[in-house]
């Protein structure tokens, strides 16, 4: 509950009790709290006009930012960690051993519905980039039985060397560009080639660049790659994966990065296609699997 | 302070703490306010990616809804009462006998600063119609000493009888139609002639309609003229006043009405200019008085 404040006490109640009987309960829950904590917030900062009109500017400027092929809110949430935060209290599953499975991770702006299926062993690199290309593999398993998973798909995303995802960088790269589904053998294993990801800024022209400069922060993301791994009777995972050694990943400032998504990069021999080496085994937990209490998991 | 929670304690403290140190102090005092009562009210409700999802393309929304003459963010501010406390906070004025000015009400999104001045007596009706003509007059004086300020400035806007303003209504109404600003004599007196007030919906084709129609609410302000006074050495005070018989005046859908901003109108005789009278006068507080603490007004 809210601290107890000077201003009218009936106001935030009377705002609440405005909602109509043919609200939904479930929004009429999350409106009531959203409504609670933005007037609360407002009284505890005595937030001035001026700045309360600081904030609808800013919040205008979030949409007007937004175009079909940027989504500006879905970042400015990002820089906030709301996103992190979901993820967290959607994701968290421990079977009855104690085990988990492979950690989500926040989804970001870039994934896209329509990414091809690609063969095992095919290259997610259709344009030029200077990046260096990684033969990246691995199984994946059921969490409860340690089996692998035949059928199970690994959709990839990634930005090129120059930090941009292919629609927003037309220009340099073909719609589908370091994009792609795979689907494990019958070994539950998946191969093909792609780039070691590179750390890449936040688009900075917008609302978010006028956050960052606001609120004194770097805009970079450690280098990542992101992953959505699906399965019949699983409970799919989307997660991002980092090299260990990135700069940002004490600091990434969209608050994304957890201890066991960091990975290792090896030198790769005898491969005319590739430089570099890349293990990413994955764990995805059986949907019915029991999912022990959230107290249990908090600091895992 | 939240209530304790399942998830991980260190998280928002994460994101506050990346704020650099040249965050000014009061930015950092607001965003770490902010962001603590996103992220409870996120934990709170226990927010779904889904639940999360809608919340960013709603407030995308906002933006996209907004134009040069179409201030979305302001209105669904208001929509959430978050402009009348802001008002509430930056307004509150108690003289040491206890007397207070006149009350303050939201800016709402239609005041202009180009509104010209114009002569006592003049009239702000410059289009064509369909509303009653009304001679509003009154006097404004000094909280403290109850004289007349000579030279005081009333500025008033207000809708047509269709219920758009001028830059809502470029095909019926010309420029600064329904505007004006008119300089008190030296006996402290204002007269012009206006538009009784017609109620009116706010525009529903934006993101302020899709609120309205998740909350089940109505979209209807009651009858309203907007008044922002001003005299050199006084606060000023911004405000609007409603007609006492309008059905709306108890459930405002920005929740901008305050029982002593209700007015009354009266037949006028003997004017073949205005069938309607209405007296309103109007009390500023000198810039140097004394505000009594808070606490002692909370329920005026």
């Amino acid at each position: 509950m809210a601290a107890p404040h000077r201003f009218n006490p009936d106001f935030t109640q009377s705002v609440i009790n405005a909602m109509g009987p043919n609200t939904p309960p479930r929004t009429r829950e999350i409106m009531t709290a959203l409504i609670n904590h933005l007037h609360d917030f407002t009284r505890e900062v005595e937030l001035t006009v001026d700045e309360w009109m600081a904030g609808v500017h800013f919040i205008n400027s979030i949409g007007q930012t937004t175009t079909p092929t940027r989504n500006e809110g879905h970042r400015i949430s990002d820089v906030l960690g709301l996103e992190s935060l979901v993820d967290e209290i959607a994701h968290k599953h421990v079977n009855e051993a104690g085990e988990e499975p492979t950690s989500s991770s926040i989804l970001g702006p870039f994934w896209s519905p329509n990414a091809p299926f690609r063969e095992n062993g095919a290259s997610i690199i259709q344009s030029p980039h200077q990046g260096e290309v990684t033969l990246m593999h691995g199984t994946i398993t059921d969490l409860d039985t340690k089996k692998p998973i035949a059928g199970a798909v690994i959709d990839i995303w990634q930005a090129s060397s120059n930090g941009k995802y292919d629609f927003q960088d037309p220009d340099n790269q073909s719609p589908n560009n370091l994009r792609g589904k795979f689907r494990c053998n019958e070994e539950g294993k998946y191969w093909f080639y792609c780039l070691k990801p590179t750390a890449y800024s936040l688009p900075t022209d917008g609302a978010a660049g006028a956050l960052f400069k606001a609120l004194d922060r770097h805009p970079m993301r450690p280098a990542h790659i992101h992953l959505m791994m699906t399965a019949e009777g699983y409970k799919p995972v989307t997660t991002q994966i980092y090299p260990r050694d990135d700069p940002y990943v004490s600091n990434d400032t969209v608050f994304a990065v957890k201890d066991d998504l960091l990975i290792d990069f090896t030198p790769r021999n005898g491969d005319s296609k590739a430089k570099l080496d890349l293990e990413y085994n994955v764990i995805l937990a059986p949907r019915a699997g029991k999912t022990a209490p959230m107290e249990a998991v908090a600091h895992l």
